[in-house]
Formats: C-alpha cells, structure tokens, sequence
C-alpha cells in the first residue's frame, strides 16, 4: 500500500487537519469531527446537516458553505459518523427552523442519524424542540439490496439533494417543504458506476477487491462493494452505453425529458478520461431524445483511488432547475 | 492498461468534446484544438494564451475564462501543440493590445510558441502588427536539465502565473507590465514533486516508469521523466519535509515571509490522502516562520493517473496578493 499518509489509524484526523487549513473559512470541530460554516447562517433559516463514511472526498465535507450545508459529520473511511456526532452538529446549526438530515442509504448511517434525531427531539427544551426531518438517497440502480443496505444504495444523487435542498433552504423555505424538495431530487434521480480498479482501505492496507488486468465492475458501490456483474473491459463508448441504459430505463426518463446530467470520477481516473467519456455520455443522451439543461463532471464523490465513474441523471423541472442554478459557496461547488 | 477511452490515439480530440459538452460556456475549436473564452474579451485587453501538452487537465482547458487565459491549446497527451495552433488562437484573441504567451520550459513549447509568436508578428498587416511577449515558467526545483528542457521545467507555478496574470489582464494593465507580473510570479515560485506510481501513456500502452511496491520518485516530473533520486516510501510528514525543504532553500524564503501554499494532487492520490498532506506542510511552514495568506489544494496539473503530489510556494506581495484574490470564472477555478 503506497499512500500520502502517516499512521493509518490517524488518515481521517489528519486529513481534517489539513482541511481546515486549506479552507479557512469553514470552521471544523476536531473533537467531533464535524465540519461547519464559519458564519452561521440567519435566524430562520431550515439548517442542512449530512454526513457519512470518509473517503468519498470532497463529499460531504467539501460541500459545507452557503446555499449548500450547514454542517457534515466526517466517519472513520467507509465508516458512518456516530450518534454523537450528529446530534452535536444538529444542536449547533439549528437556528430555530429546524434541521434537515441528507442520509445515504446505507445501514449504519440510518440507524445512527435515526438515533441522533430522536436525542436531538428529546434532548430539546420543552417548547424549544428541534424539529429534525431526514431524507434517504437511494439512488443506485446496480443492485436491490447489497453489502451495507436494506434497498438501493445512497451515491451520486447525495450532490445534487445537498445543493438543491440547501438552495431552498437559503431561500428561506419552512423545514417540511426543504425535505420534500429533497425528496423530489431523490426520487428523480438514478445513478450507476463502474469499476476498473479497486481502491484501498488504509487501515486494510490491501485492495478491497481484486480485478483482472481485462475486468471491470459495473454496478460497483461507491465502498468497492460488489455490484451486478463483471465484465470484460470495453471502450468508453460501451460503458457509456452500458450506464445510460438501465439509469434512463428505471426513472424512466422519456424523450423530450430535461435533464442534469452528472458524470462523477471515483477517485484514481484522471480527468482527461472522466471528459472523454462525458463526450460518449451527451451524445447518448442526445441520441434518445433527452436534454441536458445542465452538467457537472468530476471527481465529487469519490472510492478512495478507486478508477472509474458513476453516473448519475436527474431529471429537472422549472423549480430544480433554479434551485440548481442558486448561488453556492463551498470549497467543492462554487458559482 | 484500463482507461476510460476508444482508440488511444483518439483520447485529446474525444476529451475535449466532452469538455465542450461539460462547459458550454467555453468555445472549442475542434479543427485546431484550441479553447476560448466564448465571450469574447473588451477591446483593448491584453489576451492571455497558453497551451501544452494534454494528460495534466484542469491545466490548461480548465484555466480558461474570465479573469484567466484568453485561449488554450491542447497537443497530444504530453506532448507540445504545433505552432499552427498558437498562431491561430494567438490571431483569434488579439484585441489590439497584445497577446501574452505563457509557456512551461519544455524544449517542444518553447521552440513551438517562439515559431508561432512570430509568425503572428510577421503575418498581422503594416500598422496592425500583433505584438507578443513570452513568458516562460520553470519553477521545478528537482533538475537542473531534464529529459525534455534546457534549464529547469515548468510546473505548478504555471497556475498561479495563469492566474495572477490574467487577473493583471483583466484589469486593463498593458501588455509589459503584465507580462511582468507574469515574470515575477514565475520568479518568486518553486515547486517539487513526488510520485508514488507511474502514469500510462495511452498510446504507449504501459507504465512510464517502474517503481517497486516501497519506493517513491523524489523530484518527479509532470510527464513521468525522472526526478532527483529514489527512496523508500515514507510517511506523509516525512514527504512533506522532503518537498517543503528545497522549496524554501532555492527561492530563498525567510522567517517572516509571506506565501501561496498550492500542494497539487498528481491526479491518482485521492483528495483525502491531498488534504493529510496539506496539513502536514501547512504545519512545518507554521514552524519555519512563515505566513500562508492563501492555498489552493487540489488535482490541478496532473500526469494521468500518477500517484502523487507537488507542493509551489510563492512568495506574495501585496499586488500579488491582490491579484490572486481578483474574481475568476472558469471551469476548475471559480471566486
């Protein structure tokens, strides 16, 4: 295992060390590994909290600044964040609005953020309840039920439910409808990946999978588990073929749909290929009739140095559209 | 060798149409390769030009927009756009107040922008001549002479040259005095690298370079070619001693000093292991007296899919200083 690291006990500590020194207007909590924007947000305002396993860098906690979350709590690699670190966060940011939690769905993080809004409602004074909703991405179509997950895997569509809910949160929006902004978001998007290396788990020390010199995995999860079948390795013209079928298939999306069109690098492919094969993706994509109003790519959430790509499409409306477009001030998504 | 490509041969031209997908607010000129800023600059701009190599995106298709290059030609995968295509772009984006070429000191660039800037000279008609001034950055500490240049190559400062000095552009300043700032951001920089891995040439088909299971390449070039020495793998305080140290010895760089921290991720080091490593130098430069006023973290000149990292250091002054901070819109760097 050949890594930028010191201990490997110590990557996530360490990595939010530096983070908070590239980033120095987001504050981090180092005792509870939660990361924060450094201006609180005004009064009123439904705070946005996520969270999830580290490793998938910049998600989540490249994501945190306005118009986007409030707080992310950062996990051990591939680990969910603790009740604790939860409930502090949403103690932190709720400005009296209430706190939306944006979970992956995956076990750990469900039963923990469960856990952590119920101490959050409990632990409130009378009269003074936060009030905490949460919304569950579910959006990889690879397989039903997999390693770490009742249902469908949380991946890709995570980017697009933080930005567009924390839009309508900045907006100044009551907690209910936030939530159901971030539902709409989830239910309309539809995520696949592939595979062509696995990544490595510092403290494993040893590939979380093997993959021959002509393989690749398609339907992988974004912690290298498995996914529906493997294959020989193909052109990007086939993968490309081989990702848009089953995401448009299982919305489905229609001709003449709107869509945002996200192609995500897993971490060790370089972005001149993740461009290479956004170029396959679009002309697919016009192919079957569908628009792309709108298209972000890059490596957003990443499988430590795993190489390959995900794709994930939302279909848009009028109101995602502008909630997509709203300002956002993050270290990972600006404009 | 796994890649998200078709025909090896074929990777630039099919990246850059996904990049003109990704971004349709950039141009693409297919037939030359070139990009530009799709709305065009105020008369009596200076213009901002530079180009390469391919295999190190964001760097240079990235970098184009408001506030930053003018134009940006892309060669082959490592390897020097022709004259033709600097002669095209540098004619497309004068505005009658000169263009600026910003070029890494590699032998191809360099012979290929000179070649160019001439014949841009000598074919712009009697009193309506281009004028173009040429700025060259070898910023690499780790070699005197390398495989491809004559004197020291050019790498992460170019960023900060691209910026900095569009910034100086966008301003209004004339062609000298902003390919003066361009100069003295190249001055005032220097950068060292270390590569963990190789990169693999598409149309070469397998690694550039061996290294064993426990080795590093100290002093790496953004191509692959060799740097100062082999060592055994180390830790990420240990690497960041080795690259923080000649860095600071060969500018000099003094107790007190103030500076731009830019570590850069090779393109096959996740953001994670990035962000471990920038907490490591943020703290030895804390240690040495110095001030980092601002960073830039991240995959910005690549090699493919090298493991690895670079750190510059520029030293800021106030205009610097000033000029970084002024409002950019591009693809891969955006305030």
């Amino acid at each position: 295992m050949k890594k930028l690291i010191n201990d490997p006990a110590d990557v996530v500590k360490e990595a939010l060390a530096g983070f908070a020194a590239a980033h120095p207007q987001i504050r981090v909590d180092h005792t509870h590994r939660i990361v924060y924007r450094a201006e609180p947000a005004r009064l009123g305002k439904v705070a946005v909290v996520s969270g999830g396993g580290s490793g998938h860098e910049p998600m989540h906690i490249g994501f945190v600044g306005a118009g986007m979350l409030d707080a992310a709590c950062a996990g051990e690699i591939f680990t969910s964040p603790v009740p604790d670190q939860m409930l502090v966060a949403t103690q932190q940011v709720d400005n009296g609005a209430g706190v939306l939690h944006i979970v992956k769905n995956y076990t750990g993080d469900v039963l923990n953020f469960e856990m952590a809004g119920e101490l959050a409602t409990a632990l409130s004074g009378a009269g003074n309840e936060i009030q905490v909703e949460t919304v569950r991405t579910d959006d990889d179509v690879a397989v039903q039920d997999s390693l770490y997950t009742a249902g469908r895997r949380g991946v890709g569509v995570t980017v697009l439910v933080e930005k567009i809910a924390g839009a309508g949160a900045e907006q100044g929006r009551p907690l209910a409808e936030v939530a159901a902004i971030a539902r709409r978001v989830n239910e309309n998007g539809r995520s696949l990946g592939v595979a062509l290396t696995s990544c490595t788990v510092p403290t494993a020390g040893r590939p979380t999978f093997e993959l021959a010199d002509d393989e690749m995995e398609v339907g992988i999860g974004i912690h290298g588990e498995p996914g529906r079948r493997r294959e020989p390795h193909a052109t990007a013209a086939e993968i490309a073929e081989l990702l848009v079928e089953p995401v448009v298939a299982d919305l489905p999306l229609r001709r003449g749909d709107t869509v945002l069109a996200f192609l995500n690098g897993m971490g060790g492919t370089p972005l001149i290929e993740i461009y290479l094969m956004y170029g396959e993706i679009s002309r697919i994509l016009a192919a079957r009739g569908l628009t792309v109003a709108r298209s972000l790519v890059g490596p957003y959430v990443t499988s430590l140095e795993m190489a390959g790509c995900s794709l994930t499409l939302l279909r848009l409306d009028d109101e995602l559209l502008s909630l997509w477009d709203a300002p956002v001030t993050t270290p990972a998504l600006r404009w």
